[in-house]
């Protein structure tokens, strides 16, 4: 049944068109400025451009490159110069590749036996990030799917020092236990205390508080809450200190910009997704705790025999599954590592501070309050309502323009950015900035573009 | 500080020869049956070959290429036709070109506006794997990472159903909840008890079940529970039934072995996992659910108005995010949609029954009983033992024979077969057919190999 030379032939042949097709398509073309962020269809549109249908019968090798080409083509371009819409943008080849190793050599990081590299490489990470944090007497962490679950993580492993026995008998005897956060905090807190049985309604009052959630650049305004001041309270009634930084974390790199999270070395734990200012592909998001007695493990572990079998013939403190609350986790530290070796240090800081720099540039020309990160946030009032005076009347009409605008710039395909209501403020353009290639002009662009599309309303 | 052009010059040399090595190191030499499984070092010899550490200055593209061949050289070779070790394993092209998409093609799933058609891919998938489920009044899903949290999936939605108050007001005035589940059951249903609030030990005994987990092929057997009669007892007593099938569900490709399933139209909600025997790179994995009320929506969202404006130009019931416990969600679905136009269903079918075919074959070579799947669990008693009676004697010295012999195969790299106690029964081997590229050559040496590497023991 194999001829595994005659086999690979045509498999490498079509490997081979594939890849060319993601280096034209999918990396210079994706990156072009020249070319659109977006190629726009509505659903019913898409669904009739793509031949969606899955068959009994498999298709040709040209039939599926045309497909790799469609999905490439309708795909939205996040790594566009012109893509400010989400907390991630740009691209960078190390860790793409980084990506593509990990893709090919797919496996799982439980043990150490089936991802040698991969765990060692994690592990070097990990340390190497909690020595920025600042935790001078070690710690933990994992990496995991994503800052939500690096939230949950934090929830469980607080509760689990908080009360340990909840692991086993559940919440149904403990007394009613709250989460602190702040209004800005990230909804994964509250999905968390959905998930985790504490109850949406249990974040933020009452009862015996075990959490307080302070976040590093929050996701709407890019704001910091005062680590320090929180800390002392945290330490004063020994609460568990989370740290939600996803998106601010990347400060810790840039010397300029890391007294941001000033204090972050006394905190219990923290998540920092490298998925987004540091430009790593989806998904790469670690969660680190300072602890030294095992917490992760203790908290997580269900020690399944198939895998953790401890008469291994190798030290075994080398397999991380049992931290983790998956079983399968993928080797995103990978990704990270490969670009951190490729550009070191030095060219991450940079990353950093210019997408702080860039933001700050495009305030000089709009009359907002500089940014403490890389959101900028802003309204555009068209002439018509210049005149329209202060009030419910103004802000009511100005509500409707940003969703226009961003049906218009997605139509036409020459940028995206986000935008929304926040609290009692109408919608308003959050225009996130990462990307190294974004240039000056591409700054400029943005507010003309605005402008152009936005002017008749 | 942009010069596009000559920017992407380099980046895409660099691109180009991280492809090359891929394409050589990480395919066609990594499923060469000649080569070694693994090139097998400890961590403290591993940490000595690879220059782990991360520094502040950036290294040469030639130095970043020779990361990238070492870390694949080092890495565990899970493609290899002798890679018998987990429930994942083969090289399929096309998931493998998918998965190099969606990392150059780096977006989150969340709304449809930044992953149209990915969007779409999935609602696909999504609805052929309902179908092929068999429940014909329709259902909803979502791919996220990995069978285990599926699992918790199906406890988060169980206990919703059961009482949706919990997710407001936490389990701390709720009665005990238990769920019900075999032994022989993932940890990961354990695992989400414990962060779920419910605890482990309410898995199994006592007080108020509100949901049954029944295991469609076991991590270990491969053995399937049987759906049809648990079911009748579900609806009786209307218990939330859930199913494992993550490692079973492949099955359903099936016309000769879809029946280990049967009554799987029945249940609540099923967990499956693509990456498994249908050869997805990791993670591609399903959760599904038999529901048209909107469950997986009302059971986590989170109404986050920064992704989910209502005032969006398009149909926001694309907008998949709010169903997810996540935030960032890969587009996994796209790996497996890209495999299926290639292969069709008919090819999809015979990769499942050349599995369970070839597993059969090598149980007609050792004494042991037909699996069901394509779990092969045996002894290999070394000459020393044969003569010795059965008893306590005999099984102590058997339960060292293995963990020896993995260690002798792995140091030579020749194949990788798991092996665990199990009960009261000493270290077995499980050896796991996945890959069409196993031979029959390949399944005689295993049972060689063995001998070869243990006969002296």
């Amino acid at each position: 049944t194999t001829d595994p030379t005659g086999e690979m032939n045509a498999t490498e042949s079509f490997i081979h068109h594939a890849m060319e097709i993601i280096l034209e398509d999918a990396v210079k073309k994706a990156t072009d400025v020249r070319e659109k962020v977006c190629e726009w269809r509505s659903p019913e549109q898409l669904k009739e451009l793509l031949d969606l249908e899955l068959r009994d019968k498999g298709e040709s090798e040209s039939r599926v490159l045309q497909y790799c080409r469609d999905a490439i083509k309708y795909s939205v371009k996040t790594t566009h110069p012109r893509f400010f819409n989400q907390l991630y943008a740009g691209m960078d080849p190390y860790s793409m590749v980084g990506s593509f190793i990990t893709e090919a050599i797919t496996t799982s990081l439980y043990t150490y036996e089936v991802a040698p590299v991969f765990t060692l490489m994690e592990d070097t990470l990990l340390r190497k990030m909690i020595e920025m944090i600042g935790w001078d007497e070690g710690g933990d962490g994992i990496f995991n799917p994503g800052g939500s679950m690096s939230n949950m993580y934090a929830v469980n492993l607080a509760r689990y020092r908080y009360c340990p026995d909840i692991k086993e008998v559940g919440l149904f005897a403990a007394k009613r236990l709250v989460i602190l956060t702040s209004q800005e905090g990230h909804y994964s807190i509250s999905k968390g205390a959905a998930l985790l049985g504490i109850g949406t309604k249990n974040v933020y009052i009452g009862a015996v508080p075990f959490m307080v959630n302070a976040t590093a650049g929050t996701t709407v305004l890019g704001a910091f809450d005062p680590i320090e001041e929180i800390a002392d309270i945290c330490e004063k009634y020994n609460l568990w200190l989370h740290v939600d930084a996803c998106w601010g974390g990347a400060a810790l790199m840039s010397k300029k910009h890391k007294h941001l999270l000033k204090g972050i070395h006394r905190v219990n734990s923290v998540a920092w997704n490298l998925h987004k200012m540091l430009m790593v592909p989806l998904q790469c998001s670690a969660f680190l705790v300072r602890d030294k007695t095992s917490l992760l493990q203790h908290c997580h572990s269900a020690r399944a025999t198939y895998l953790f079998q401890q008469d291994k013939f190798y030290d075994v403190s080398y397999d991380t599954g049992d931290k983790s609350v998956q079983c399968g986790r993928k080797p995103d530290a990978f990704k990270f590592w490969l670009m951190w070796k490729a550009l070191g240090t030095t060219q991450l800081e940079q990353i950093v501070d210019r997408a702080i720099a860039m933001a700050r540039l495009v305030c000089a020309n709009v009359p907002v309050m500089d940014p403490e990160y890389s959101n900028v946030c802003f309204w555009y009032i068209p002439p018509s309502l210049r005149s329209v005076p202060h009030g419910p009347e103004r802000w009511k009409k100005l509500h409707t323009v940003a969703p226009v605008v961003k049906e218009r710039m997605m139509k036409k395909g020459s940028m995206m950015i986000g935008y929304q209501a926040h609290g009692d403020k109408p919608n308003f353009f959050r225009m996130v900035v990462i990307s190294p290639q974004v240039s000056r002009e591409d700054l400029n662009f943005v507010l003309d573009e605005i402008h152009n599309l936005g002017q008749d309303l």
